[in-house]
């Protein structure tokens, strides 16, 4: 089976499997919110019924009231479209999120709406994967400082600074931003605790189904300027977090596969990350480019060079040092050794005054 | 400056940036929308009023009605969980779109679908990214059909097939298939041709703000099937088309990020994605894994076999011609010769009786 097939076999083994996911989930939605969704649709048709009775509409004036309900729900939050709402809602179109609790009515908005998405989705991506990344050089340099001090002070139990534990950092962080936002918003919009991590999640998750909308009562975005900066800034802080976590996830990920020839040879992705972000503080360049070549097969000096290098680094890096080892040692053989084995057999360095009468003078 | 503070400095420009951009975008908006928003504020009070007095309401009354008008707004457009609504809720949910049409309401729906998007949108994101990748391997491997056809016929205006090129059908692609949703909601949903194309461009961009939102009239859900599967479809091609845009763009950005160290002796990333899909379809997997390794530095064959690989890959793949070439040359000269002369200087792999007396036999 060539690359091709295996490649197509796996879109369609993806595509299969999406679509079973999707299947699946419309089942349990369907089973979980029909019930719920018939009893509000009976009760709404009750409380019309009563209401067309008690005041005897017109057909007409009763679809004028509804739409004139439905346009006011932006309106009663205040003004929508003033500084800092606009603010808001350029921050909720950059960041993907779009909760539609307000969206641009006239002709021009909607272009420039697409306009300002257009460059401000890629430049918001570049901006939090920056930013993740720099939190995850920050909490890799945090753990190899906290290591070293449990081991001056005696301790052995973090033995290495495992790529896991980056993540589970990372994660924790994330997590503690999730329980703030859940307490603010609790508190302040009076959701239930429940609501409120659910609104966190489907906004960092930037689904944003504008079914819970912070800064959407009593003219908050007008009256409360630090709640409206404070949510604006949890979005964001909240997004370059999770960056941190999908850097580390998908980076690797995606690294792997963009050099699939010569994976067999490497680290394992996160091993490669983590590698990344340990060298920028922890490892002198040098010494890292010549380890990181080793990884991927290249051996810019001799072999006695590479293997001196190992325990001057390893202090530092630590990073699952059997294998490392172990790649460099199949790097001497394979490289540039076990490919020519010919030239190897009469490659004699020590003796060139022996045979010198045998060298081609065009190859010095 | 060494390799951090280079680093921070651009995490902090492009959060200035992206701050600035915000700002000009709020500015724009509250331009653009807060004259309409002004005066659909009037607008409403005005029908408000008139109603009020028509009818005598009481102000519990009025509430009432208007939380009754919000919450029939889904109801209106057909029953929006049984199996085709939570499907296309589904969709909405692992794309990130979430235009919130609908949201789930009971608790175990809302705790089902936190669980659902956490492993929903990795799948489907890994999915399009798989997608987008086939379908950027189909027009390259296309494009280099199309090239030989032309040159078969006498023509030359198409000499080599660029990222650029590759980019390009892609972008076009995508835009027809912009062009042929525009024109199926505006025909079905009567929305007007700058609004559907709006619509398109706000799913596409993951934004969904819920402004538009298709199969919300005349019980589409349940009435209308086909246009339910081609809704659906629309949005998942979509947005599969759209990643290979993104793949040609981002991934090359992402790869050349992943191995700084390497990326002098590289090729610019775009063409690295271009050689990678090309390479599938048009070079063999063996010449290609060469070259591929020639690009980072590693030799495993003899310097003149490389050399004859170069022109017959050349009439194949035709990138960067020269540069590949170079970088060969550089190589050879770099990665297995230049850190050790001495023994290049010796090896004679043509004359191996001449000088077996003098070969240490543990090296065999």
């Amino acid at each position: 089976m060539n690359q091709i097939d295996g490649k197509s076999a796996r879109a369609l083994l993806l595509i299969l499997s999406t679509f079973t996911y999707l299947l699946f989930g419309a089942m349990v939605f369907d089973k979980l919110e029909s019930e719920e969704d018939t009893r509000v649709r009976d009760e709404i048709e009750r409380i019309t019924d009563r209401l067309k009775n008690k005041y005897n509409f017109s057909e007409r004036d009763m679809h004028l009231f509804e739409a004139i309900a439905i346009k006011s729900i932006p309106q009663q939050a205040g003004y929508q479209w003033q500084f800092a709402g606009a603010f808001y809602f350029a921050t909720v179109v950059i960041t993907t999120v779009g909760y539609g609790h307000s969206a641009p009515s006239t002709s021009a908005g909607k272009l420039f709406c697409m306009v300002f998405a257009l460059f401000g989705i890629p430049m918001g991506l570049v901006m939090f994967q920056s930013i993740g990344e720099r939190v995850n050089t920050f909490i890799a340099y945090s753990l190899h400082k906290f290591r070293d001090s449990l081991h001056q002070q005696g301790f052995t139990c973090l033995q290495e600074v495992t790529p896991t534990h980056l993540l589970m950092v990372s994660l924790s962080i994330g997590f503690m931003v999730i329980v703030s936002g859940t307490y603010m918003f609790h508190t302040i919009e009076k959701w239930s605790i429940f609501d409120a991590y659910y609104f966190c999640m489907i906004t960092f998750s930037t689904i944003g189904f504008g079914d819970l909308v912070p800064l959407q009562q009593a003219d908050a975005l007008q009256a409360k300027p630090l709640y409206v900066f404070a949510t604006i800034m949890f979005i964001l802080v909240g997004l370059a977090v999770f960056s941190a976590c999908v850097n580390l996830l998908v980076l690797g990920f995606m690294a792997s596969n963009a050099d699939e020839v010569t994976a067999a040879n490497r680290e394992p992705p996160s091993a490669i990350v983590l590698e990344r972000f340990a060298r920028n503080s922890l490892v002198e360049s040098q010494l890292f480019n010549i380890q990181k070549h080793s990884t991927v097969g290249v051996l810019p000096g001799r072999p006695r060079r590479m293997y001196s290098i190992v325990p001057n680094s390893a202090g530092d890096v630590h990073l699952r040092r059997r294998s490392t080892r172990r790649s460099i040692q199949d790097t001497v053989c394979c490289g540039c050794f076990k490919p020519r084995p010919p030239r190897y057999r009469f490659s004699l360095t020590r003796r060139p005054t022996n045979i010198s009468h045998l060298v081609d003078l065009e190859l010095y």
